[in-house]
């Protein structure tokens, strides 16, 4: 079999994966969460992250044996979050876990597949309203089907700009983060939106709904898939510092142009929240 | 006819042309849209806002010749902006104006009905996914026919919080608006949001998919239908000083409890917007 005919056939087995991932989330928002936090207070976890994850995994790996696996819930677990050149699976289980817990509509199961370290398709399913975002490098983004295409606006005061606050609440992070908004606002923006699942926000930069994404503190899962999506969409997604997107960074600028991603980067006091690829 | 018995007629005429409008703006989201700004460069208005109040007006006008109409577009071209005790429908044809310019799937149609000064109905329909919330004084709130209920949380630190940013955007009115996330955020909280539509996130007040909502700047239009719901869904809907609503002060807290509205009041520092009922 051709290698990219494989990774066809390994999209097709990540659409039906999500969808089904997906609603199981849907159902698990109706019932008593069991919630607990990881690295922060506000870094939450339920039982249902790690019941989709494994259920997303178990799957894949039953199907693709020798694939390997970078998931959140794994890594939370201590296993090693690294790329290497074999063909990785990057699964955020439920994206958007704060708005899990409230019932707040706006979470998604990102999955994203990488071989030799370049981002080859990445999958989004958006588990209140069943919106399916997928891409495959050199074959287009589709949202249910739709061709995707990013805005071409590049006057800064007239973009629209989503962010994520992150899970660093201290004074000190704080202030940058508050900061970074301010400066944005001050450009002036249309505006700025927080919708509590960056994954979502990415698909808003790939459909058009919005001209730049940035957040310090992601991380690897939450970015793969949407790159992919974002990128075959016409936009580009790159480090905060303007240099090419590290996927272990934990901080990411995405838009629909490269004048706009300009911009943002310019203005952007950084936030260190360390790598995903670092030993725990 | 008794006068109950009209409320519900008119709440059913209400929830007709809400979604009939809706429509249209969904339609009107496809096309290119002629944006202009008002008070600020931020305080958007189109062609599709004048046009779907306009629709909804002479509809309800043919049918209820002597009710009165308070709509933020007539207001925009001059119209008095005064709650008296005749029979009066608070109008915003579209909800979250910014996201609609930029195809950001978060606008909403929102009706309101108040008599004698007092909130009677309010309907508000969310015009990408089709959402209807409807709520009547003393007959309890409902999302597409299913009974509305708030969060019963009351723990702050456990609590999602929404606000929105507001027309104004000089350094002073964004460092206090800055100021006041930033002291939610330290209380902690879960999270912030900012969705760009000050009636859905009161209607997300409204279903417990978040625990309060506050925000300077708002209008009498953006309140009124939202009030009925969150009340009659159980939760609170008071000034920013901790006193009662007043209608026409531009500045609201919603929440599913007292004590947790009572500990946004105390949290926050004024922003000063002046009233809808002023004189121009």
């Amino acid at each position: 079999m051709e290698e990219g005919e494989c990774w066809a056939e390994c999209l097709d087995v990540a659409v039906r994966i999500a969808r089904t991932a997906g609603q199981l989330v849907q159902e698990a928002v109706k019932q008593e969460k069991s919630v607990s936090s990881k690295s922060t207070p506000t870094d939450l976890v339920t039982e249902a992250d790690q019941q989709v994850e494994d259920l997303i995994i178990s799957t894949l790996r039953e199907r693709f044996p020798s694939h390997r696996f970078i998931g959140e819930e794994s890594s939370a677990a201590g296993e090693k979050c690294v790329l290497t050149d074999n063909p990785t699976w990057i699964i955020d289980p439920i994206d958007g876990t704060c708005n899990f817990v409230h019932s707040f509509p706006m979470v998604a199961v990102s999955i994203g597949f990488a071989v030799k370290k370049e981002l080859e398709f990445g999958v989004i399913y958006h588990c209140f309203d069943g919106t399916l975002y997928t891409a495959r490098r050199g074959h287009g983004a589709f949202c249910n089907g739709v061709r995707l295409q990013v805005s071409k606006e590049k006057d800064m005061s007239k973009a629209l700009i989503l962010t994520e606050i992150g899970a660093k609440r201290d004074p000190n992070t704080l202030d940058i983060f508050l900061g970074n908004m301010k400066k944005l606002l001050s450009a002036p923006v249309h505006g700025v939106r927080i919708i509590g699942s960056s994954t979502l926000a990415l698909c808003h930069i790939a459909s058009g709904a919005a001209e730049a994404y940035y957040q310090y503190g992601l991380h690897c899962w939450d970015i793969a898939a949407a790159a992919v999506i974002i990128r075959e969409a016409g936009g580009c997604v790159i480090d905060t510092t303007g240099g090419p997107l590290d996927l272990m960074s934990r901080r990411v600028v995405a838009a629909g142009s490269q004048e706009i991603a300009d911009y943002v980067v310019q203005q952007l006091q950084p936030i260190s929240y360390g790598r995903d690829d670092h030993d725990p």
